[in-house]
């Protein structure tokens, strides 16, 4: 007797012998992400992850040989990028704009789901989670903010003393520390506000 | 037959009612940070604290219905108080005895007991303890942080257009942070460069 269990592995698996290797690999990469949003990070499975995609869980254990590869590499393929910050004139709206876009990768389906998945994974697991974060979050944005801060120093609205490790993270530690524990969402007004109140005063000379 | 079981519970009863109330409740909420701290949230059981603290488990759910209730009540009475920052004369330095404060609380057994708890328990849960921590360690901290500020402002090395909720967010913030991220275990050294290179020259005149 056919179940509807085999029948349906047996559709996945016609499917599967349709698509080339990486339509396949982004089919389960949206899945992983698709599970992580519904059932989390304990709750996610290969197999759950291999029916999402429509596919058998062989084509998922051959390219990622565990759960953890398998939703870091569907986490980091789909972080936004962070690309330059084009010069508006003054490190003020320079840094406004720069937030936005840190907001946009924080409050991004990945962005959520890596968050959700470092609070619930083991301490051992979670650090390679951190790296990511630090990797695909933060390091892109300190990269960006420190540009943006040296080109205020050159235009004369910043300091030259003011550029360090600890005031380029001023902004990530607000965002992340307000967002956790006054549950603030960052509206461009917040933004604003953290701009002309903490970072202005923080690096004007 | 007496078995050693019952010998023991017939011992820790024996030995409950010689003590007095706030005795024994003492000794419970002890035997609970100590659990918290071996066997962690997961790990503890009410009964595991009635061994602990030589008493019965009756004695325990008396005074607190529920394991979170117990574990609630031992963190809170735990945490080091915030009391006043004596005037050291200048901002910079009552914001580095300050800070030099916050570190304690936040790596105070109770404290990591805390933070573990939050990573250890379910997010309904959690959100309990989350309240802890903010009326805990964060709400007093920014209270002093507060009055740190106004006197920096009536002493004159503080800029009277300075005190807000963002600016007072910035040290809590960036303590829990590079704790996080960087795994900065703060060091009077990065306590002093936090004060010099980012609270200063925010709130200077």
């Amino acid at each position: 007797m056919v179940t509807s269990h085999s029948a349906a592995a047996a559709r996945s698996q016609r499917a599967a012998s349709r698509r080339r290797g990486p339509v396949l690999e982004h089919a389960i990469l949206e899945a992983t992400l698709e599970q992580l949003s519904t059932v989390g990070w304990s709750g996610l499975t290969m197999e759950g992850v291999a029916v999402g995609a429509q596919t058998g869980k062989a084509a998922v254990y051959r390219r990622w040989p565990s759960k953890e590869d398998l939703v870091v590499e569907a986490l980091r393929s789909a972080l936004p990028t962070m690309d330059e910050v084009p010069d508006h004139g003054s490190v003020r709206e320079d840094l406004y704009q720069l937030c936005r876009r840190v907001r946009e990768a924080m409050y991004s389906k990945p962005g959520f789901a890596l968050r959700s998945v470092i609070h619930e994974c083991d301490s051992e697991t979670s650090e390679r989670f951190q790296g990511l974060i630090l990797s695909g979050v933060i390091e892109p944005s300190q990269r960006l903010l420190c540009e943006v801060v040296k080109r205020g120093v050159e235009r004369g609205d910043v300091r030259a003393d003011a550029p360090g490790e600890l005031v380029f993270d001023v902004i990530p530690a607000m965002m992340m520390y307000r967002s956790k524990v006054c549950g603030s969402e960052w509206t461009d007004g917040e933004i604003a506000e953290m701009v002309d109140l903490v970072m202005v005063p923080l690096l004007r000379p």
